[in-house]
């Protein structure tokens, strides 16, 4: 099986570059900034853009492309939160690739924003191989997912800009060790922002939100 | 790209589904039913094992073949809870294999448990594509992900005998409808088990072990 497969997945892999390529382009002609958000289910992404739109309304124009296997939940509640949205349905497909997202943009307004999330499948392990044409790559953590999720899926934490930890929270009622976690998350990625975050209190979201702000600012 | 890749995906799951048919005659010749657990990273998947194994000492014995794309730690926690396991390394693939089980059973002691959990690769959608040998495929899902998983995700909630919805002692904290839910499951599943359970608090669980004790009692 593995001799088979390895043509086809080289051949794939260089189409998703090149189209992620041209991607990155169109939006650099645009001036806009991408963040790749990548993330296990549940982990709050949708949240976290929706309350990140909220916080910067006035100051930074979002948009966001929503990936998902089925459904549009998640693009109807970015645009119910006032921002430019579009669906990218995989299917059954577990990550997206950049060709989907090429679609995306026949239907996304890129001249009204500044910055533009996409927010990628629910999933810790596929998203990370295929780039999209993003500048930017976020993953975020949860504290209910426990603290020993590097261990088991090190690639994503040593291939992002930052890390969103989100649903501190919660931290009074799990077992979750917040110093020992961004440690073992710097041993695989030393140079990875870090930020622990709430999207309920708000804990932590000035120190993401301007972040983001310098991102879409240097473009 | 999809032209070339349906007939080599058309090859690998009629390997896959061959493999899978050997390893369940190899369970059924050992008297031991076996029980696919799938959910996304972080819903408690081991916890629920631990649990199991711990509630059910002197009645079932169980074990316990564990998938991760890296690290040993759930082979660590559930051999120091007393059950035989092993491990299985993805490398970095997304879910386990019929091929990747049938070689880890050369290190299983199939003779001495009445009981094995197959623990899949934290993911929502590629695991549930793969058959494994199982007899009883179970999904967890935890009260943190939020109630909207089986919109996204349809594929796993249609594909399993039972669900476990885990972290319930949560449901105060949290926005998750525990009946929308469970309607909503019933609507892609309607002969689906469900079994709303805490780890920490123990409840629901003794729903659960009857269950599953039942399951290994008709084998």
């Amino acid at each position: 099986m593995s001799t088979r497969r390895v043509p086809v997945i080289e051949r794939i892999m260089g189409a998703n570059d090149t189209q992620a390529a041209d991607n990155r382009r169109i939006f650099d002609e645009h001036g806009v900034h991408v963040v790749n958000i990548m993330a296990a289910p549940g982990a709050g992404k949708t949240s976290l853009i929706l309350e990140t739109v909220r916080r910067l309304q006035g100051e930074l124009r979002i948009g966001a492309i929503e990936g998902d296997v089925a459904s549009t939940v998640d693009t109807d509640k970015v645009r119910a939160g006032g921002a430019p949205a579009v669906q990218i349905n995989t299917g059954g497909g577990c990550h997206l690739d950049a060709k989907q997202v090429a679609q995306s943009l026949n239907e996304f307004p890129l001249d009204e924003v500044d910055l533009v999330f996409i927010e990628n499948v629910g999933n810790l392990i596929c998203p990370v191989g295929f780039a999209l044409g993003e500048h930017t790559r976020v993953a975020i953590s949860s504290v209910p997912e426990g603290d020993d999720k590097p261990y088991k899926y090190p690639k994503i934490y040593a291939n992002v800009d930052a890390l969103v930890i989100n649903k501190i929270d919660l931290l009074p009622y799990l077992p979750f060790d917040l110093e020992a976690f961004q440690k073992l998350v710097r041993s695989l990625n030393p140079d990875i922002e870090l930020f622990p975050v709430s999207c309920v209190t708000g804990e932590g979201m000035d120190a993401w939100t301007s972040w983001l702000q310098n991102l879409a600012r240097a473009e």
